[in-house]
């Protein structure tokens, strides 16, 4: 009976099946990851194995067929405008990439208040010490980037990090005043674009930055996990620093990183992620007009006013009352936006949750609200 | 019209083929990590960038839908013969994970002679100072395991780490016994596993080892690049630590590794996998048949002999003469091959180079030493 169930349970891995697949995505984390078309055909091509690496010529970003070297070594640095690129596991790896390869335990960094949490777990890896740059606050939760300056003049940090845009208010801080501020005080700076890299137009240079990390999966239509850090020439070798051993090996990324098909759709999807960065414009207005939208049903958007960004937080009391008094508690509300076809806030929120307008359009937007006052009406 | 030229390199990145799809594959690098059926369907199905985390619990091997729980905390354990289990994003970082969090720079490793690069690569990001135990040298490179006990004697070691096959002549060198030794002596003992978890039977536990490391990719049956990692209860408090300010985040695991696809090709082939290794003994009986049929026109297997793996090494003085004749040099016999829908030894080498018969049956095999046997009374 229990090699039954046992044996049940193993035949469903052979059959994995995706709940939330051809759902309007409003999720934030993934909204900027839904492959192109060129990306699911370059995923069935590259699927098996190491087949990134048939033409290895040592290391990842050398290999020229397929043109990894040419999508890292020339298409990459000029997008994210800095000197040097290379693939990472994600962004979190690169964090760590760049903190263990600059600082060493007992060392201290500062970072924004708003900062992802694999930001204090790769310093944490490192044994380093992190202060945080306090934000305002409740409603807004902005970072007042001088107070980099005060710290810094405190204690000389080895390090500075900003998210840009931060992944729980959307909050676009002023990335080109802390450019600045690194400058002045020679610290080295990471810009943590996560949400930025493949979504808005950003270039580390114009933002006097050190090193800029994007995520494939979270902003550049790649399957996951695989990220982008690029950085100025001058940290090449201390980053990039190869093996005293095997001279074409960096230490760092223990020879080479992604060795596999996550690359592949970042590079398939590349051409289309180049371009779609110039809409951002109509990306912005059109979470401005969503976010008013819904704080017209009840909803109170958090974060910066007006919002720059696509990922928007909602405190929603009106749904939360509701989830007070009906069966399914919090899960309600996952359960109506589905029935709908809607995929956003995680299962059993309703107090307060995110959104993210970038792979909708207007017209789905327009259904998503209507969606919402349909929900409201029925429950009260 | 250097515009032109880069953006007809650009679009070349929206349509990437592989060239060796479909060919009779006998590439070390790749015969273990060929898809299944159910890996491929896999792959369309969470393609999409972080869409294993749909339903995130607050970290990867705690999700439930996909069930990577019931796949990391009870069917790896089981397949791995280890008490915990977790996924990594290869084998290369779980040793750098391991060493990380057992040893500091500094510090002092015992590996075998005939270890991966990476190794090496993963000692050298900690700081290690890295003692290698010798192998016998040509033809066949046996690693002595009593070479183990002699140079623990001398100074002991934070760490001793075995490759068991190791990647350049598929040597299985007794594990049992550095078990034993690991253990009179109580050193943590790493059994680099990335050529045999999944292709032949082996468990932590029958050799004595800490930890057991294997390759998704290499093989698994999965998209590159995952790795799995097993230890002894003993060690997951220091290896898989969570975060002091995270209580659910591991730090050596940044929160999460391998959220994304390649995780679920590991899991759809794992009823596959975990089958396949119960055939090692054919796999064994024909790549010793295979073997012998090659020396027979002259080549020279290295490495242990009888032959114990599929992972074949051939010094060809044969073909090398060749190449010194030839218009294409050494390009002559990847040509030849590819011509006869035959994908093996890396383009250009001719002199000395490693097959692999995992994936090949016998027939298809039969095909191979037949393409060689025309390919050498072509030239001569």
């Amino acid at each position: 009976m229990a090699k039954q169930i046992e044996n049940k349970s193993l035949q469903k891995l052979a059959n994995l099946r995706r709940q939330h697949k051809g759902l309007i995505t409003l999720m934030p984390l993934q909204t900027g990851g839904l492959l192109t078309d060129a990306a699911k055909e370059a995923l069935t091509e590259f699927g098996d194995g190491y087949s990134v690496c048939d033409f290895c010529q040592g290391s990842l970003c050398n290999v020229t067929n397929p043109a990894i070297r040419n999508f890292a070594q020339e298409f990459l640095p000029q997008f994210l405008g800095c000197d040097v690129a290379t693939i990472t596991h994600g962004a979190r790896e690169a964090k760590f990439t760049v903190m263990h390869s600059l600082a060493k335990a007992g060392d201290s960094i500062l970072v924004d208040a708003n900062r992802h949490y694999t930001t204090i777990v790769a310093a944490e890896r490192v044994g380093l010490h992190v202060i945080d740059v306090p934000n305002s606050g409740y409603p807004e939760f902005r970072v007042d980037i001088d107070g980099y300056a005060s710290l810094i003049k405190e204690k000389p940090p080895k390090l500075i990090l900003l998210t840009y845009p931060d992944g729980n208010y959307g909050n676009l801080p002023d990335a080109r005043r802390l450019g600045e501020i690194a400058q002045e005080y020679n610290v080295p700076y990471i810009l943590n674009g996560a949400y930025a890299v493949g979504r808005m137009p950003v270039k580390m240079e114009e933002m006097g930055a050190d090193f800029i990390i994007g995520s494939g999966h979270k902003s550049m239509a790649s399957a996951g996990p695989v990220g982008v850090l690029g950085m100025k020439r001058k940290w090449e070798e201390t980053v990039l620093k190869k093996s005293g051993i095997y001279s074409n090996k960096e230490i760092e990324l223990l020879g080479c990183t992604v060795r596999g098909v996550p690359l592949i759709t970042l590079m398939a999807s590349f051409p289309h992620v180049k371009e779609r960065v110039n809409n951002w414009d109509e990306q912005v207005s059109k979470a401005q007009w969503f976010s008013a939208e819904l704080e017209k049903l009840g909803f109170k958007q958090l974060g910066e006013k007006p919002h720059r960004h696509d990922l928007l937080h909602f405190d929603t009391p009106v749904l939360y009352e509701i989830s007070k008094r009906v069966r399914e508690r919090g899960y309600f509300l996952y359960k109506e936006l589905k029935a709908r076809g809607i995929w956003g806030p995680q299962p059993g929120l309703t107090k307060s949750f995110k959104l993210s307008t970038f792979a909708a359009d207007r017209q789905q937007l327009g259904f998503v609200i209507d969606s919402f006052k349909a929900i409201l009406s029925k429950y009260n």
